[in-house]
């Protein structure tokens, strides 16, 4: 099984081709869309999806992502193996060493990353400047799919040295008998829902609020304890903390942007 | 096979890992789009796409739908079986019990209907307050169209209380040697194509015109016999009586909505 | 295998019909969308997508495009196979003869045409006045890909009477000690950029030059050797002469439409 998320929309052929490129290497393998409709070179959207997604598909899935602002420049092009048994990665990353995995990587551990580097298992020796997703990434995770060693695409990377994106995790004080849990807005989804880099885990079964320049809501536990157009608080289905506005679009109110900062307090229960 | 609809887009990864919590119970499933472009929480559209796509597909489909505006409440999670054959039926059902199977049961005869009850064929007996789709109605589609039994899924409910939407049938009246038949406004499609709930069998081989407000219209058999910008009344490809603008948008031209009332008059061919 | 094209969009149900109609025929078959967006009824748009993909499929593959302002209407409804050898076609076509083909045809041998009058191969003898993909071309596909030969479809057709659409072959001059290309903007992506119908043959390995109304760009290889918002002059990975802007769009700066005359001037090697 092979999954594709690009920002190359659905209008242009871009996505149909990837996926015939596949079939010409493979014409068994199931290929499912993540998204193609990532907003154009955003790597914090394309790594918000894979780190939202990977999880729900089967063992030995391979992820190939393609949002690649530096296609035809020197950035490194890689595939990755995570899980815990190296006999049967959990799942397979594939795509350009960008940050887009980091997401990902903050969740699993990685058991081998190479640099792609043997053009046996591209398209062609003679990839375009501009699509990789057809002539590198897409071939190499049809591949990778079909059982094609890892170790044979390329030489090893160390996992360390792989580009991440500039969030950091959420960090933790206790003040005046609150824990205050400072994170960012790491997304940002179609709705206009506001979501956080705070986990769920951090305010569960607890009381709780979240609060953004000099704003605060209390966490509640569904849209259902609200009205259209009220401002909400709550653990959204990705298992963060997330703002939103019953039947509206919170981004648009409160005019925040992906990176803002937000802090979640919750009451110290000792 | 599956069939999945809903008003989630096609931005974020939410049908790509409704694909993937399927491949998880069976990858061998073949997964369908109807669409997913639903207008946000609009049942009278996902009650129409349901009930225009659902004939086409092989015996047995299950029809996964989320279009689920009282997620996290207390509506019911239904799935049910349709046809004629208890031991095999046309296909199967499965989303919340808030009308918008109703125009697919305005067709059919339901064999069982059952409540979602049984939390072993979801992904997880503590599924999330916002996305039922991945957590309980897809699961559910993949283990029926497995061959899990429907009455394994919960408790058999009576399909006479399953919500409807309020989409009256047309009535019929007979005024001046004219057949006059009262509909509405079922669905406007992506063309602006206003789509009455006049099906064609009232109008086939007839002489007819349409009637809106204080507009009238001549029934004829295809855009070519109009021009471009032309108001046109005819037989569309889902089966019903039609308004439509050649080359243009019919509702934008008429300003009507959905529910609005529409009359067909057909001569008495007596 | 079969791959869809059409300018159904994907808000309305369309397409997952189309794939419900194959199903029903043969639901072992692997369906490929290219893509559905497709500028309402713009064949110049589906003859490049179709000329851009078609080549990335295995051997056989049936593609199906339903882009047909001419449905209802007397327009001939065909398949082809296309390739060197007749034992096994490297391609199908099936769609309405109105040119959408006259891409792919520029750059494949047909190996045989046939007019769809065959009926037994339609979904209902009694076809839809507007919808030949569910009725006509989608089922005439999924035949063709389960083994049916091209001619038991219907009679065979000369392949030098088949519609083509008003785009000439680039041609070519020397002037002044440089080779000078008169081609035409042939399609226009979503990202706005203009594709040319010059050939990346023509100034591969070249210095080249590219003009249109008063302007001149010197060709390049990438992106990278320009700044956000420059005009670019490149071959894009369809393998055409493109012009871009580097982060931007180029229809909307330069205002160019489908058509346009574009020119690319080689310098004489000699």
């Amino acid at each position: 099984m092979v999954t594709l998320l690009s920002d190359f929309g659905l209008t242009d052929p871009y996505v149909g081709i990837m996926k015939g490129a596949i079939a010409q290497i493979n014409p068994d393998l199931t290929v499912i869309d993540l998204t193609h409709q990532i907003p154009p070179q955003n790597l914090w959207a394309a790594r918000f999806a894979l780190m939202s997604a990977y999880a729900y598909f089967p063992v030995g899935t391979v992820h190939v992502a393609v949002v690649d602002p530096g296609v035809g420049s020197r950035r490194r092009a890689i595939a990755l193996a995570f899980g815990a048994d190296p006999q049967q990665p959990t799942g397979f990353l594939v795509g350009p060493d960008n940050g887009l995995f980091c997401g990902v990587l903050s969740q699993v551990s990685v058991l081998q990353a190479v640099e792609l580097a043997n053009s046996n298992y591209w398209r062609t020796s003679q990839p375009s400047a501009t699509f990789h997703g057809r002539d590198i990434f897409a071939p190499v995770g049809a591949h990778l799919a079909s059982g094609v060693p890892l170790s044979d695409l390329g030489p090893t990377l160390s996992a360390d040295n792989l580009v991440r994106l500039p969030i950091p995790a959420p960090t933790d004080q206790f003040v005046a008998h609150e824990r205050v849990i400072t994170g960012c807005i790491q997304a940002i989804d179609h709705f206009g829902n506001l979501i956080t880099s705070i986990p769920a885990s951090a305010v569960q079964g607890q009381s709780w609020m979240v609060q953004f320049d000099n704003q605060v809501l209390a966490g509640q536990r569904t849209y259902s304890d609200s009205t259209v157009g009220d401002l909400v608080a709550l653990v959204g289905s990705h298992g963060w903390v997330e703002i939103a506005v019953n039947g509206g679009n919170a981004q648009q109110k409160l005019g925040l942007d992906w990176g803002h900062t937000v802090q979640v307090r919750v009451k110290d229960a000792a």
